[in-house]
């Protein structure tokens, strides 16, 4: 075999998410002194000198306390395979319980190698075949339609409103998906400031998607990541929370208020199996068995570092969020700011160029004039020295074609503000050069809703 | 949604490895004192004082210097998500180039959450759709059962002999898949002591299979995980050392030579793309993609404890496995030993059982006069203390149902000749009582070769 044909490979290898991913890799390696605002990462100054080996220790006293097992058993725990559902599972459940008061039901939680994997099984798990399709609200977390694609699942999208995905168009889409014989057997939602919209549903908002899902007979797959940014007076109960009767799925990361380098997420599944062997089956045992065939189990080093880090809290993931949450509102706020400053204040630019406002979550979306494509991204880094994330990759279509991501998570104020003067000024370059001059008449080609403007 | 019909969900949970590993935890669960000759897990013994901070800090002097850079920049490295394609990549290459002669390429290295993870990509990677097969020499180690079942890839069983898998029957298969529109793209085999048959493949038989590989137009995908317990006497070179035409996709693990804890394994695949844009665009660049889809990273923090382990062990990951398999190879004999004497040596049992005696690995098989199922393991458990693994799972058909696997790397001799003591008990009394008298003409149906006699 002297060399293989891309075209003989499975499909996913095509997807276009991971194209963007890996050029933005490479010019990311291109550009290193480049103010970036592609990257979703978390903060992690506050882990320059996290003491790993504590947290492990705290974990191996808690379980040797709380297990009633001696040190070299729990030990051992962090040597060996362990369990596919993970060994820090009652401390996961119980911060649910304290933190969002769902049932605390350990036997419900599946721990996973982030929430990636999460998503990644429990498609797996639920859909059955080529007929169960997957509708997602676009613009959508490249995560969820990768792991779609890996799967051979089809993906129906869905118009994203302000108030989450568009009901009326959910129930066309269900309607239609019946007609031709399949069904919309779920659906993925992250209520809380989703990557890349922003949007940010309240609690009726929730409960009016938790009923349509009840209508359509879907189950929500519902991504709790950026939750923990919510502001005092804009935060809502998780759609998990509002839904006795077991229609949700719930994801969830220590990726973001913990640490992105263990690697480590959850699932809670309490979906009862109907007329299985054993009474109590419920989905997360299907979830956990089909972990076997992908990873094994989450490496139980690294679910003994976060087990640590959330006996530290008190056992609570909102207590870690909170104490992580202000340097992000913060970075949202300067973010904004500095794009009211240097692009709104300026007739030039304001005039062609929208953004949202989200109130939590780690991104802003840009609507340009101009079709934003890899030769713009190449473009401004290397005359400007900044990077962002187009977002085509977050769409089905073609509809994302004159948007960009920009995430303020990584950086700091200082560099928000510079990244920002740079960016300016590169807008002001390519926008007067391919309209005919700043604040002429430009493209607004393009399927989104109009985004609110700045 | 009260409840989901297990009938609607993916197929692989229905997979019958799955019962059998879910109906082995309770089993253990429920008869902890029990002697368990099922899992196929490493010692962990040395490992009791593992200093797993020490080894985090090799890795990170080692990465100040090598890569010249600073600590706090090596520290986030740890806690970063970094890299789908792993950190660590180097040292793996360079260990394999130490080892075994492979090129020295990092680009072709993906660090991957075990073995299994690198399984599930690179079948993921190379099977176009469900025209493409995977074939597999029976019984097969489950984990690549599972994987295929995850993502429908169909699974063509090829006679096994001791010299690895029947080829004539490969051929025969690989024309019929050809005649049926299909095609045989891959075939997983582990040419060393496999788990659970035990077959190991010397130098001829090895390139006798890359021969055939190449002119079925198939990938091998090779499991190198056992290859460090052979005897001085019975090593060979693995099948990607022999392959100068990148027909080998080489899969490995540290679990048994390292920590099973850290789950960290690895694939190598430096097969070049066609016409890719980039023009040393490899196999590994994709399944790196698609990662990026499963787990998104292996978590840094498993990555350095294994790297550190490299390091410390002088970059060879042969010189890491030469220390632990005296232990293996001890065990193997004691437990060859101790069925000779408590079962082979009685001529009640050794008229109508048989086992293999495999040079290296973890396993033996051995195959009863009467069928092998869980209410068998049940009664093992609960009336005689003594616990296996039934090996219908290894097999697609039908053919295990009279066979059960012994590992012996987790007990020390001591519990091995207890354990065989116990099994000699157990397989008295079912066989007795079953045959209608030990020693009785016996049923010897099913399908399989006859084991190498005792």
């Amino acid at each position: 075999m002297p060399v293989l044909d891309p075209a003989e490979l499975h499909d996913a290898v095509r997807d276009r998410s991971l194209a963007a991913t890996v050029l933005l890799n490479e010019v990311m390696t291109e550009y290193p002194d480049a103010i970036s605002f592609a990257p979703g990462a978390p903060q992690l100054k506050h882990l320059a000198d996290a003491n790993l080996t504590g947290y492990m220790e705290r974990f191996l006293r808690y379980t040797c306390t709380e297990r009633g097992i001696t040190r070299q058993r729990a030990i051992r725990l962090l040597h060996e395979y362990g369990p596919s559902r993970g060994i820090i599972n009652d401390l996961v459940a119980r911060a649910l319980h304290l933190d969002q008061g769902l049932p605390d039901r350990p036997e419900a939680v599946v721990i996973t190698v982030g929430a990636q994997e999460g998503m990644f099984l429990t498609l797996r798990a639920l859909h059955r075949d080529a007929r169960d399709l997957l509708a997602v609200a676009v613009p959508c977390y490249v995560g969820v339609l990768g792991a779609a694609r890996l799967l051979d699942i089809g993906v129906v999208p869905i118009r994203d409103t302000e108030h989450g995905p568009d009901l009326d168009d959910l129930h066309r889409a269900s309607h239609a998906a019946r007609a031709a014989g399949r069904r919309i057997r779920s659906l993925y939602i992250a209520p809380d400031f989703a990557n890349p919209s922003g949007h940010w549903m309240d609690v009726n908002d929730r409960r009016a998607l938790l009923a349509a899902a009840e209508r359509e007979g879907m189950v929500l797959l519902e991504d709790g990541t950026y939750g923990f940014t919510a502001p005092a007076d804009g935060s809502a109960p998780s759609l998990k929370s509002l839904d006795p009767d077991t229609r949700v799925v719930h994801l969830g990361t220590f990726a973001k208020v913990c640490l992105p380098g263990a690697r480590v997420g959850f699932v809670v599944a309490d979906q009862p199996l109907r007329e299985s062997g054993c009474p109590r089956r419920l989905l997360a045992d299907e979830i956990a068995a089909l972990k076997g065939m992908v990873t094994v189990n989450t490496p139980p080093l690294s679910q003994a570092v976060i087990g640590g880090m959330l006996i530290e809290a008190g056992g609570s993931l909102a207590t870690l969020g909170a104490a992580r949450a202000d340097v992000y509102r913060r970075n949202l706020a300067s973010l904004l700011d500095c794009l009211d400053r240097r692009i709104g204040s300026h007739h030039d630019l304001a005039v062609c160029i929208t953004w949202n406002r989200p109130k939590g979550g780690f991104f802003v979306r840009m609507r340009l004039p101009i079709p934003v494509d890899t030769a713009l991204l190449e473009e401004s880094a290397a005359k400007h020295g900044v990077l962002w994330m187009p977002m085509a990759s977050f769409w089905t279509g073609s509809e994302g074609d004159h948007e960009l991501r920009l995430s303020c998570s990584y950086l700091d104020p200082g560099q928000i503000d510079e990244g920002i003067r740079r960016l300016a000024g590169f807008l002001r370059s390519v926008i007067g050069r391919r309209t005919g001059g700043a604040g002429s008449r430009t493209d607004r080609r393009g399927g989104t809703p109009r985004e609110t403007p700045h």
